[in-house]
């Protein structure tokens, strides 16, 4: 199927004029203009929920930089706190929640959701997002996987040892199977949600799988975010929807992971995409994966270090250039410019541009 | 060689009568009369610094549980303690450096250290820990890893995203490669000293080298411990020393640290011993790798996740069982003596009793 966005053409594995570029947390506190309007807010909540802020803030790094996709405003903890479980996010804290999960007796208590009613501020803010957008660059919805979700509603806020849902997992598996197996349907119509309000582009975050060893890691995680890939819709209005999975430290995982039929997946820094593509060879795109701390580096190294990620990936079809984690609060936003001019500038070849591809899009 | 111990024979993959098993972290905070010792003492550093007080809380696990090996107590920051930057230990913050480097020039005035001068204590802390243990199991020295070490020094405290080392990587990588040098120096004068008074077994502990990319941590890490590997005494006294490299979310680096020279790899819990031994083969041993949080399930469940760490290593020799992190400091000691015996009798297999191998040990 024709896309005529590199983004998308990219994520398919089909041939592009350069490598395309997005910044995981690219609408954030890195960004003055960001900072402004979440003072104003004051919650971090009340950015998300309120459609007209969460639009605002997704264009603002569109403004700076000419990214090849936009990704909504908003957080993986949409759906626990819309199971009503008293989300807040105190200031450099993190998340926290009122009332976690317990016992299988919470879980069995979880309201099954309607996304265009207790989530609809999201589909909200993709609707407004993509008029805005009109279409110029794809713009991406997300969700986190089953197991991160599940992690933060049992241990409540952020952990270190992850003590209570491995206690949960060890003690009462088939009550965590039933928390994930609600997560999951949860999922596969927040997610169709947002791609029925315009989202042309799904991740799926599964930010703590990378706590578990292999087998669990297969039985508690990737289970669940294989069984969103085989159920959300993958093709609307007649354009394919393609899904990228992103979990860290994930150099084990991948041959499974890209078995699950997602379209592309998501790599930190600590592998190269070079032995990425020799684990899993050409069968989805990968999108990654420079080290986010390079930004921190002066022009000239940020530059060297683009140069480094794309020949590692090679010329083939099937990159998309990212940072490997979300960008830092403290990083310069000249920095990104110079990132993406690279980016675009290195990985136009001649060649490419005999070929003439895309070429409305230059 | 030989080896009457079944943990050093195991490091050199001969066969033994049942798994040895220590427990990283096993003289700890988990332990109500370590707690206790650490209360009298006030301060972290006073323990590590008062040989009786290091010798007394090294023996403590040991009379609780049969374990295979001993510990030294003591720090990974005792030599930028010994340079004068200023550590602390702030109660629940970790370490904390008054003078953290922040020049090339700060790393041309660090001191050379004499082992047996500014860092006696640990010495005399090996020297009266081997008289009390009489030879009944054998003692591990240990270090952190040049990169680990020098991370701290750079980024003065515990950090997230690492920003002052990368930074400093990325800017200025020839003074960095000047501070690994110098603290490669250091260590290999600081093991030998160890292995001179006594310690059997030596580990090098690479908390950090999981933050870098397969490149960086070949060139900053990786590099620095296997210079210590070949420099470091291997034998003394005509027996073995042998080394162990530990180094987190490993899995894309075990082939090129078995290639090190080092006797065995230390494996965290995101890798099944399996698929490391599918990566390296049987050239090193390996030890580790039961999740710590299984500690936090019930016996039957810690009793079936240690047979299927055993399981997953096989019948083959070189198999030393530990936790794959330290153990956490909320864990029940009854917990750790359920793991302990069900190490030892699920591996005392009839055919090894049959051989009769170490039956002076049982």
């Amino acid at each position: 199927m024709y896309s005529e966005h590199r983004f998308i053409r990219a994520l398919l594995r089909q041939p592009v004029d350069r490598t395309p570029v997005w910044i995981m947390r690219q609408a954030g506190r890195y960004l003055p203009e960001y900072r402004e309007v979440r003072k104003a807010a004051k919650e971090f909540l009340t950015l998300c929920k309120t459609p007209e802020l969460a639009c605002q803030v997704t264009l603002q790094p569109l403004e700076r930089f000419p990214l090849d996709a936009a990704i909504i405003f908003s957080d993986i903890l949409t759906i626990p706190d819309a199971f009503q479980m008293g989300l807040s996010f105190a200031e450099g804290e993190g998340p926290r929640f009122e009332r976690p999960i317990r016992s299988l007796e919470d879980i069995e208590q979880l309201p099954t959701l309607d996304p265009e009613v207790e989530l609809k501020y999201v589909m909200d803010a993709i609707r407004m997002t993509k008029h805005e957008l009109q279409g110029r660059i794809p713009l991406i919805g997300f969700a986190g996987s089953p197991w991160t979700i599940a992690t933060y509603m049992l241990e409540g806020q952020t952990s270190k040892t992850f003590a209570k849902i491995k206690k949960f997992m060890y003690a009462e598996p088939v009550a965590l199977h039933r928390l994930l197996t609600h997560l999951s349907n949860t999922l596969i119509q927040y997610i169709n949600a947002q791609i029925m309000a315009g989202a042309d582009v799904i991740m799926l975050f599964d930010t703590w799988g990378g706590i578990l060893s292999l087998a669990d890691y297969m039985t508690f995680s990737l289970n669940y975010m294989e069984e969103i890939v085989k159920k959300v819709i993958r093709q609307h209005n007649g354009k394919p929807i393609p899904i990228i999975l992103f979990t860290k430290n994930s150099a084990q995982y991948l041959n499974s992971m890209a078995n699950t039929g997602c379209d592309a997946i998501g790599l930190d820094w600590t592998i190269s995409l070079e032995s990425a593509r020799s684990l899993i060879g050409d069968r989805v795109a990968l999108q990654g994966n420079l080290d986010p701390a390079v930004l921190y580096a002066e022009p000239d190294c940020i530059r060297r270090e683009v140069a480094r990620v794309l020949k590692q990936f090679g010329t083939g079809p099937g990159h998309v250039f990212n940072l490997g984690h979300g960008i830092y609060p403290d990083i310069d936003p000249e920095k990104v410019a110079v990132m993406v001019e690279a980016v675009h500038s290195l990985s136009r070849s001649p060649k490419r541009d005999a070929a003439g591809l895309d070429r409305d899009e230059r």
